[in-house]
């Protein structure tokens, strides 16, 4: 095999899902396109990054300086449905049914991986939380790690007078938001329960 | 979701077996890992068609001038295996048992989509036969348009005092040279039959 397949064949099969012998695949199926094509996908993927930033206010992805949410005064600023990553906002903007804003941590707590609160995009929710804010909607992943964050950040703005719920379980334990479909995670939202300290 | 992403969803959603939420799934990675990763597999894909050719004498990929095969002096050059694509080099490479060189149509005849005899690499493949070849391998496939070409390039070089055989029906009906394992290859190989005009 050529040396410059190869190279792209070794770096697609690190991609999700992706065995060797798909990669082996689609790199074939690159080289065997026409060159212009080819080309073109290396231009979008060097744009993917230059082009796609985090939002200033939220911290999900955007173009410029705020998301899409962030920007449409049409949407209600006073609640914030929190997320673990930024791609958990796409997949809660499938649904069509969520009108307010988002807060991105960047992660969540996981003691094993030395991450705690500081590693969190938590600052930025203080600030947000003392401007006025009146509900937020936890909407952490249903791992251990995920509802640890969640209880974490309940207590954390429990005297913040502000309302505090956690979306419904219809995520199956364990579940990583990113890979649910549309209906189950606009389900949950929809039958999010008041958090009342303690009881959940 | 940001336009530059979108855009690198909807060119992974044209490679084979990729769907659109396969696409996205794979974008959302490229888009989450370190920038540095995504850039070397632009950057990779950049060289891809830069860098890899035909090879001057057979047809199949090459990095320079000359393939691997035609640039090993130990490989039998009177023995020349006719295939309908460069990966068909490539796959039949694995199998580790043939030792000959190579001769790539780039095509099949195909009367369907207006493919004939002069948009195939047939006229670089008459030189060869003229400068002196014991044999042909016809390694086309095993669809009806493989079968027809195979035909054909036998009664071309019909008269041209060099032994043309077929690789054996190892091959299933229908069956693309790219989807095969080697050892089914191996063996079509080993088990390949001489070319008697008419009878097969
Ligand atoms: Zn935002
Ligand atoms: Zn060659």
């Amino acid at each position: 095999m050529p040396a410059p397949l190869g190279r792209v064949v070794e770096m697609l099969s690190t991609l999700p899902g992706v065995g060797p012998k798909t990669a082996m695949r689609l790199g074939l199926n690159l080289l065997s396109r026409p060159a212009s094509e080819t080309v073109a996908l290396a231009d979008a993927l060097k744009l993917l990054h230059e082009q796609v930033g985090f939002c200033d206010i939220c911290g999900c992805f955007a173009e410029k300086g705020l998301c899409q949410q962030c920007d449409d005064p049409a949407r209600e600023g006073d609640t914030v449905c929190i997320v673990e990553q930024p791609v958990d906002v796409l997949m809660m903007e499938r649904g069509h049914n969520y009108r307010g804003h988002y807060h991105v941590l960047h992660g969540r707590l996981s003691p094993v991986d030395g991450v705690g609160p500081e590693e969190l995009n938590l600052a930025a929710l203080d600030r947000r939380v003392e401007a006025g804010i009146k509900e937020l909607i936890l909407a952490t992943s249903a791992t251990v790690d995920g509802e640890a964050t969640a209880h974490y950040i309940a207590r954390r703005y429990r005297d913040a007078g502000v309302r505090i719920s956690r979306i419904a379980r219809g995520v199956p334990e364990g579940g990583e938001l990113e890979y649910l479909d549309e209906h189950t995670l606009s389900r949950a939202l929809d039958q999010r329960i008041s958090w009342d300290n303690g009881s959940i």
